[in-house]
């Protein structure tokens, strides 16, 4: 089997790749080879028991995404974007990556043509939705996005049940929650202080908590979403029915519940190292985001998240500190 | 004020012609100069108290859009398409003038920059809605289309709040219901036969019902789909907020209730030039179609259609016939 993996050089690609090469296949089956590709070189994972090609290209250039197809990958993950803040501060560049980008490949996938119909895990994002929302977002909640990556998003979900209705490819688009803890340094996002409360005291350094604890927020660890692009690319599609995109489950908490698992966790002392310092502008923006959801759909297709917060610390440090609580 | 008529040769598109060269203007504001456009010529209306230009291009080739727009139009009406059945037969020429054509004109727009903020009336469609559907589709039913065209025209309405909420232009997008009575010659879309079995009859013709009498449908007269479209141009465009997509308001009927309607206007005689003749393809398309709305944003909004099916025939009777049953 051959994988390709667009948007490999990022944190979830990177997750993907390594449990690949942990897991050897997928589903099931012996993975042969797996093409990793984003826009700067990813690194080639060490010890494959499969071929690895990394390839380093603009997809959304003329021609990229037919030689990224030319192969027939058998499982193609789009993990590939233009991150929110960016897709609204540089308009052309996020439309031309999130929207065109991701139709040119549905494209160059259809025109391969001569019975080819890879499955194709397109990552969709909770902000196709936008405020006002209701207490807990279901699965038929309509997508009437706040923001560009939002709406491109939203695009990309119709264009996935389109060319999976006439048959082109065999798409299963998710929508991922917040990750969390995210690893790696401090992020500037509005959103990072989610990841950088827990992730930062856990490593013995002060983190700054923006924001009132009551706010809440819809999260899943980057384990799970690891293990939602494995089970969208594995799953018996005929289950979905026409409307491809799902949201994923995940778990809502607020800010307070987060310090208390934190404490549960790593006690007092840890807890002892967020800082608070409120700032408005953060706040106003995470007024406007989703709190709660009701993924039944995807529940009910076998898709699976934390259920407790102190949950999703337990996977951080396990995957990301080796149970070492400094 | 400039007007600019994209699908100006359709019947929609001159039929709005006719309203413009009747009023004057839009708004209370004179009207100077409409530019008519359409894939093949439109004829100039006559007696027109302003100056007219038509222009016959296919507006989604690279650089046609901003030929259109290049003289500033204030208000632009976006009526041209693929039609559905077309569209799913083409699927290379209904993304290129559905989706690809519309994003090309409002990209246009936005490289005018300079101020330039015109109104956009954007035409979309029941298709973006997918079965299985509520007894009634509110103003939050998701957009889950099972066809070509419904899906480029979701993504068009997705783009045009996105391109609105940017303040690259003014968008208003309407859905509008199935057009009856529909003038001209019966037509051999699965649709037709909601308008042949009142339009034919009525001018001493027989007309074919293929379906049940209580399939249920949609409808809004021609006249109050250009009342729409004026009204969208005009309206205050502060009271829609982010979500510029709107479903029109229509009238709910059976064809049983259609027929009864006919006979109430047009009397036995009328009705006896119906033939029933049952057709199992047409029974199964028209059994995914939405059937009933509750389009309370747009109503709040002061879009108005007809209340009877009466009150439809009456309009066609006055617009189409002079009032004259043969």
């Amino acid at each position: 089997m051959h994988i390709l993996i667009i948007g490999a050089a990022g944190m979830v690609g990177r997750k993907l790749t390594q449990r690949l090469v942990r897991d050897g296949g997928l589903g099931g089956k012996p993975i042969d080879k797996a093409t990793l590709h984003d826009i700067v070189q990813p690194s080639a994972p060490e010890g494959a028991p499969f071929a690895t090609t990394t390839v380093a290209s603009d997809f959304s250039l003329p021609g990229e995404a037919a030689k990224l197809v030319a192969g027939r990958p058998d499982i193609i993950f789009h993990l590939a974007a233009i991150v929110s803040g960016e897709a609204e501060q540089d308009f052309e560049k996020g439309y031309r990556i999130n929207l065109d980008g991701a139709w040119k490949l549905f494209e160059a996938i259809r025109a391969v043509g001569d019975g080819y119909k890879p499955r194709v895990v397109f990552t969709s994002s909770i902000a196709v939705f936008g405020a006002p929302f209701p207490a807990a977002i279901g699965d038929e909640f309509f997508t009437t996005p706040l923001t560009s990556y939002g709406t491109q998003k939203a695009v990309g979900e119709l264009l996935l049940s389109d060319y999976t209705r006439k048959g082109f490819f065999d798409g299963v688009g998710i929508r991922l929650p917040t990750i969390c803890v995210r690893p790696g340094a401090p992020n500037k996002a509005a959103s990072g202080f989610f990841s950088n409360i827990i992730r930062e005291p856990l490593a013995g350094h002060e983190a700054v908590l923006p924001v009132p604890e009551d706010v809440r927020h819809w999260h899943a660890s980057p384990r799970s979403a690891v293990g939602f692009l494995v089970h969208a690319a594995t799953m018996d599609t005929s289950r979905i029915g026409p409307r491809r995109a799902l949201t994923m489950p995940g778990l809502s908490a607020t800010v307070g519940e987060q310090i208390e698992a934190l404490r549960r966790v790593g006690g007092d002392k840890v807890v002892a190292r967020i800082r608070r310092e409120p700032d408005t502008t953060i706040m106003k923006i995470v007024e406007g985001w989703p709190r709660n959801f009701d993924a039944r759909r995807a529940t009910e297709l076998g898709f699976v998240a934390e259920t407790t917060f102190d949950e999703i610390i337990r996977v951080h440090l396990e995957d990301e500190l080796g149970g070492k609580i400094a």
